[in-house]
């Protein structure tokens, strides 16, 4: 057995025993761990700025593009994100333990479920330090256990967190395994960690789509995935077309990076001769791309020529692609076959043609008459999100503490056998 | 690109479009096709039988054993249930489209969630043919398309209830790729409907644990599986005995050969030497053996030593595993060392105590005062069960309609723009 294999094993046990210790830790435990965490990182916040400054002379050293630079520096405003982040989980209910549907059966026993936690939580993020802390309070929060691999550029930041971290469950008495930071950043010990079944219960890759296919590739362990945000907005026949101009602006300039950002806007043959004019003006005002269909380049002479590619594609830029399609039919099955289902909107005033849109579009969120950019976890009201998953077993769309858990049956009966 | 891989990349590209029809057909459209399917079996059950007789005469020939021999028969009284399965599940409560948690968030959108099918089954079963029935049944109610590939011993049977099944969705006008049987049943087509993640939503095995696992092994699609049942019965300290004596005697007793059935007993140092001799006594009685700890054989001679592998095993047979305990804290960690996370059950009296083991204890099922034989859909009020997930995500525990679909976000707003 490598070396690397026996640090992961080790790892791994010493985080399935944690698991069950956080389990049925109670959430008062839970909220002090956090909260002294917090307390830690307010205390010394210069450590964490030193220890990152290694980091970033590193980063500077091997020439790390500038968009990497940004993402992975530690700056006072950012330590306190994090303190603020601590004491937002801490306030919010817990999950754990949530009896629901406790119903009579005709045999007399009485049956329901039970919120229970996952176990171990494996998360692979690259660059930006703040995913340790964010990531491990929610873990803690919900009664996981958690090992946290990091990009190896950050690797002295998060160092740094994770003594705080560690601290904050010694104050309260709770084993420090519970949240451990992978020190070994090998390719093999990511390697390691996402097909050991037997230590790891789900594993959450948070980066670009490079990371998410190749551990999705790789994983035995259940991977919770986000793959490309591809959302969608259609301008139905009959819609606001106020409303409908700035939801689309919105959805399209508010933030271009975002995987919740419209792509491709599909406007119904009767609204695109009196919607597209102006609405193309904003956008080229505002610096937008735009690549539209044949019949789209008829009114606005302006957009340049859409190919198959561009359907499909994920900008995170400021492009934007346009199709004028006959009506909700053709663009609920356009949707359905370049969506990326992550979230698709539609602006309509016909009750009926919002609910099939809603029933129909195969998406982790579908709206009417709201920008794509609501597509998030606290706009959600989940006060929190780890991630947002694109898959379709266990959840879907933004995940908070919830996804985070699942059920088990639990049955009280007083002696009852079956018949 | 082999044949085969041709036939299996068409038959999936056939389910993923028969998935947005059934996605989106109504109650009364899915319910009239499974009156359907009904009817045309009861009209002609000597197609069924017939060609069942091919797969039985093949069966002989091949000399199967006895048990398997059994599974693969169909009789009028099979028949006669595969009708009446068809009915109950026509009369279950539709899943797809129930919308809940519809909240206000301070941005003034309304969030909540919908209930949507997962898209394409994949089922892989083994010899019983009424499975083919059953699978179909609860993938069409629950608005999925399925790919079902049953063994190859009852293939003329599964092509004759296939028949039914195409006959009552095309009587309603519903695709018939909704539910599409594999006529070529070669391990390479298994290979392909186990990773071909852009037409298969999940896979779900219902067979032997060999089979079980070289899915699981080998998918790239999700799997929803159920290992073994290694299932437990703790009797605490102060339990009801006389009740003690039924839940045990039942759960071990009821069936041998079900994956609920009792197969290790658990019992505190203080009930030991009241409750075992009689209680052993008449599980020698029903020709049960006996294997415990020293402790164990202490009090009742004709128990035989048991090793290491038996806390771990999974009898399906007339065996019971006995350890004698120090009490709560020691049976939980007994159970979550041993336990298959299948379902697990304590006699108690104590009301903390029994909160405890419900919320520590971390399996499928956990139950009070109750028989581990309880632990079964129809008993647990889901009207049908497609199998038992032993896994922790999505589902865990029996899984009926429900744990065949899964929740998307929905938002409603009237141009709402994200600040």
């Amino acid at each position: 057995m490598s070396d690397i294999e026996q640090y992961m094993l080790e790892l791994g046990a010493q985080a399935r025993a944690a698991s069950w210790e956080i389990g049925k830790a109670t959430t008062a435990q839970k909220n002090s761990a956090l909260i002294a965490i917090a307390e830690a990182i307010d205390a010394r916040p210069e450590d964490l700025l030193a220890a990152n400054k290694l980091d970033l002379q590193a980063g500077t050293d091997k020439g790390l593009a500038d968009a990497l630079m940004d993402r992975l520096e530690l700056t006072p405003a950012r330590i306190d994100a994090m303190i603020e982040g601590l004491h937002q989980v801490a306030a919010l209910p817990d999950p754990v333990g949530e009896i629901s549907d406790m119903k009579y059966r005709p045999s007399g026993i009485q049956v329901g479920r039970m919120r229970v936690p996952l176990g171990v939580v494996g998360i692979i993020y690259e660059s930006r330090p703040n995913v340790t802390c964010e990531a491990a309070s929610l873990c803690l929060k919900s009664g996981n256990a958690t090992i946290l691999r990091g990009g190896s550029e950050a690797i002295q930041s998060n160092r740094a967190i994770a003594a705080c971290i560690n601290f904050g469950l010694e104050q309260v008495g709770l084993n420090t395994h519970v949240v451990q930071v992978l020190d070994r950043i090998d390719r093999d010990a990511v390697g390691k960690l996402i097909t050991m079944v037997e230590f790891v219960d789900v594993i959450i890759p948070r980066g670009g789509k490079g990371l998410i296919e190749r551990v999705s590739e790789e994983a035995k362990v259940p991977v919770i995935k986000h793959l490309d945000g591809n959302c969608h907005l259609y301008v139905d026949d009959g819609a606001d077309l106020e409303k409908a101009t700035a939801v689309a602006l919105n959805a399209k300039t508010q933030r271009y990076g975002t995987c919740c950002t419209l792509e491709s806007l599909l406007l119904a043959d009767s609204v695109a001769a009196e919607l597209l004019p102006g609405l193309a003006k904003k956008y080229l005002e505002l610096g937008v791309e735009l690549r539209g269909c044949e019949k789209t380049r008829k009114i606005v002479a302006a957009v340049g020529p859409a190919t198959e590619e561009d359907w499909a594609a994920e900008y995170l830029a400021p492009i934007l692609s346009i199709k004028i399609v006959a009506g909700l039919d053709e663009a609920i099955s356009h949707i359905n076959r370049y969506s990326s289902q992550h979230t698709d909107s539609i602006m309509t005033q016909d009750v009926n043609r919002a609910q099939r849109f809603l029933r129909e579009v195969d998406s982790s969120s579908v709206m009417v008459n709201a920008s794509t950019r609501f597509a998030d976890g606290f706009e959600y009201g989940l006060g929190a999100e780890i991630g947002i998953s694109t898959d379709k077993l266990h959840a879907r769309g933004p995940v908070g503490l919830e996804g985070l858990t699942s059920q088990k049956y639990i049955v009280i009966g007083d002696g009852h056998v079956r018949k």
